[in-house]
Formats: C-alpha cells, sequence, structure tokens
C-alpha cells in the first residue's frame, strides 16, 4: 500500500491553475513549488505580490525529481532556483526576494530597524505558535488533545490579532507577516468544518483581518480549489499524512 | 522546595564579569540578560563584535523584575530596550543590531542577496537541528535517547561544518551564523564531560573551527568560568532544568 500522499492531485487548479500557466515560460528565477502546499504558498504570494518574473515548476514531494534534489538537499518546497543557485525555505525565501528585487513593491520588511525587528518578532510568533498548534489541531485523534491544539491556536491568533495596525500588520502596506499568516488563514476552514474553530472566538477583530487577507489577489491568485485542498487536509486529519511537518508534528519535533 | 534554577549565580564572573563592569553606565541601549545563557550570549557577541554602546543588566530570569515583564511579554532573556521600546529574540535582537547600526562592522549578514539567504539558512540549521539535539542531548536520562540525541547532534554539527569557509562561516568576516552557533560550542564541554561527544567525531575541520570560535574576544568576554556553568548545567544533565528550553525540550516542542 503506497503512502496515502503518494496519490495527491498532480496540479494547481482554479485561479492558483491560471498563475501557473501565466508563469510557465523558462526564467531567470525558478520557483520549486506544491500547489497545496502553505509554506509554498508564503513564497508564490511574495513573487506575486512583488511582480517578479518566475518560471513555476510543480513537484511532488512525495515523488521528487533528480534535478530538484540535487538543488534542494533538504528535498523541501518550496524551493527557489536563482542563477542556476539552490535557495529554500519560505520565509527565507521571502527575504530573499526582498534583497534580490529591492525595488518591487510592497517591500517585504519595513525600513526601520525596530519596525523590522517587530515584524520579524511576530513572523517568528506565527511559525513557533500558530503554524504549530494549526498542525496539532489538524493531527489530534483524542478529544483532550484537540481542545488543547484548539485552545493552543485560538491562543495564539488572538495574540497576534493584538498586534495588527490595520488594514494589515503593520499598517496600510502588505508585508511578512500577512504572507506569513494567510496561507494559513485561507485553510482555517478545514479546522472550522472538523475541529470547531471559530474565527469569532479569536475576537479583536481577526474576523475582519482574516477576510481582508484571504481576499488579497495575491493570496486569491495562488489558492487551488477547495475540493482538492479537502483531499489532502483529510490525509492530515486522519493523522496519516507524511510531509514532513506532518512527521515532525507527530513526533514533537519542530516543522522544518 | 524551590525550583533548583532559583538558587542560580546572580551574576557573571572572569572576563564576562569584567565586560559588564565596563557596561554598567546608563546607555540608550539597555541590553537584559542572564550570564549563564548561550542565547544571551548571541546577543552580547553581537553588541561587543561591533563595538555598540549598552547598558548590561543582569536578569534572574526565574526572578523576573516587574519593568523587565512589562517590556517583555514573554519574560524572556536576552532582550533589548532600545529608546524605550523593547525587542527580544536572541537572533532577532543581532539582526536588529546590525539594522540599528549599520555603519558597525563586521556586519551581521554579507551585502549579497544569496549570501544572506545562505548564511539565514545555516542559521536557522543551527536552531532547529544544533542546539535542539544539544539540549536533548544535556536533558536525555535513558542510553538509548542519549545516543540518539549524540548521533543527531554530531549529524548537524557535520552538516554545517561542510559549510563553513573558514577562517570563519562565511570566510574572512565573523557573522551571524558563528555568532549563532558560538555559545553552544563554548559550552561543548559540558556534553564532552558527560554525554561522550567528541569534536574529533565532527570532523571536516570541526576541532579547528570550534577553537577559532571559542577563542575569539567577543566570545572570551562573555563566557563566565567554567565553575559556575556546570552548576547550571548540572540541572539539565539531571533534567530537573525550568528554563523555557529546558521545559520545551521536555515536552517535545520547539524553542521558544
Amino acid at each position: 500500500m503506497g503512502i496515502p500522499d503518494e496519490q495527491i492531485f498532480p496540479h494547481a487548479t482554479g485561479e492558483a491553475l491560471k498563475t501557473v500557466e501565466r508563469h510557465s515560460e523558462p526564467q531567470e528565477l525558478v520557483f520549486w513549488a506544491g500547489w497545496f502546499c502553505p509554506f509554498v504558498q508564503r513564497t508564490w504570494i511574495t513573487l506575486e505580490e512583488k511582480g517578479i518574473p518566475y518560471q513555476y515548476k510543480e513537484v511532488n514531494p512525495y515523488r521528487k525529481e533528480k534535478h530538484f534534489l540535487d538543488i534542494n538537499p533538504k528535498g523541501l518546497v518550496p524551493a527557489i532556483e536563482y542563477e542556476g543557485k539552490p535557495l529554500y525555505e519560505s520565509l527565507i525565501l521571502c527575504e530573499f526576494l526582498e534583497d534580490a528585487f529591492p525595488q518591487s513593491t510592497p517591500h517585504v520588511l519595513p525600513a526601520d530597524p525596530f519596525a523590522r525587528a517587530h515584524a520579524r518578532l511576530w513572523t517568528d510568533h506565527i511559525s513557533k505558535n500558530v503554524v504549530a498548534s494549526f498542525f496539532r489541531l489538524l493531527q489530534a485523534q483524542e478529544s483532550d488533545k484537540r481542545s488543547a491544539a484548539l485552545e493552543e491556536h485560538v491562543t495564539a491568533l488572538r495574540a497576534l490579532a493584538g498586534q495588527v495596525k490595520g488594514p494589515y500588520f503593520g499598517g496600510e502596506e502588505w508585508g511578512l507577516v500577512d504572507t506569513a499568516v494567510a496561507p494559513f488563514v485561507a485553510r482555517d476552514y478545514i479546522i472550522a468544518e472538523n475541529r470547531g474553530f471559530k474565527r469569532e472566538d479569536v475576537g479583536a477583530g481577526w474576523v475582519e483581518y482574516a477576510k481582508r487577507l484571504e481576499s488579497r489577489d495575491s493570496v486569491l491568485r495562488t489558492t487551488s480549489d477547495k475540493e482538492h485542498n479537502v483531499q489532502i487536509y483529510g490525509r492530515y486529519l486522519r493523522n496519516e499524512a507524511q510531509s514532513e511537518a506532518a512527521k515532525a508534528t507527530r513526533e514533537g519535533r519542530a516543522i522544518p
């Protein structure tokens, strides 16, 4: 019996498919992606926000091509190949895109040193608390673990909500914190439909902020049809998923 | 019975004490520290490397003053208070010090976008793999867990060693990757004396690189006497430590 993830739907659908088709031509910057992956979507959102020319290449992370593994030893998506050199890790790629394309706006981070550090702090909060509790909640099988993870997730979102200047995290401009959390907000219907999550429970303007994130053009243009995401997340809900994030969560390790 | 950590030695000793005494005068930048903490030492090394004026304030993280908790909700050291505003998280503080003092050298990150991302990737490797396995190894009580953690730690260091250009990670200039790993190299005698770690087992020039890190002025100037570190780490070796890192490691969570 194959690993469930091996039967993964092979490509993006809906709005995301149109975006993939617009980025099928060879470019200096190659974006190695998985249409369903929230970490991939962070880098994809940044490429779309900044209007950087890129070639989209779909990778099934459970059946990796040799060239992909050659450029990306960890074998994780997202990865970028730029001037023949590989880079990976979603948030590091977002900062790289700012460093490599400083003229393209919106900027990933604000100019003020304090504001930059503040954005990095809350991006770190998203990785360590929001994302970690999201996966724990998805994968939790016993009801006590589910309630604990739901509580942790709502608490982590509430802390973040308290820092949102509005309309976006840092104010008028879309930035790294918005990018880091948007893919998980755009997927929160999975925990709403299966784990009792309610945006209203976060409070402090979260409902409005979440709507703003999921309706941002760059988020819509990188989002596939719900039916296919539901198929992917079914494996997480049954705690059968074999992705690095799923395995790390199961083992009580930090998500790589 | 009090938490063992509450009987912590109250202040820096040896070379680190001299550095504390040189930085006792009020300054615009206040550095909230714990003399024994490897995460604190990363920020301290960066302050010393860049020659930034700062006032050192010792915090016993298990007996936190109100003002400290006011400026730092997470209650973690290291923290910086700059122009009345608080920041925390060791590596974010290092990048903040570069952003706020861009003229001071050495620079925390190289100028080239690709080299910056590469340094961030390996800093991330240190946090997720080197540091996590260091604490697992310290705290492991059963021999099978010890061998597994030792194997993970050596493997994580070997991967890093393979990326060191020399003399420092990125070449001639001391940088963020050196800063991120140096405090753990400067403490590896604890795992050498108690958990069978050998620098030689890492290979690939690690012995020479490790010596270079621990004998760097900024590292020596921020290192307290061994006897007091041994007292601190005894609590980790018995898995009695109550620090955030110790608790996270015990619970199989990412270190906050």
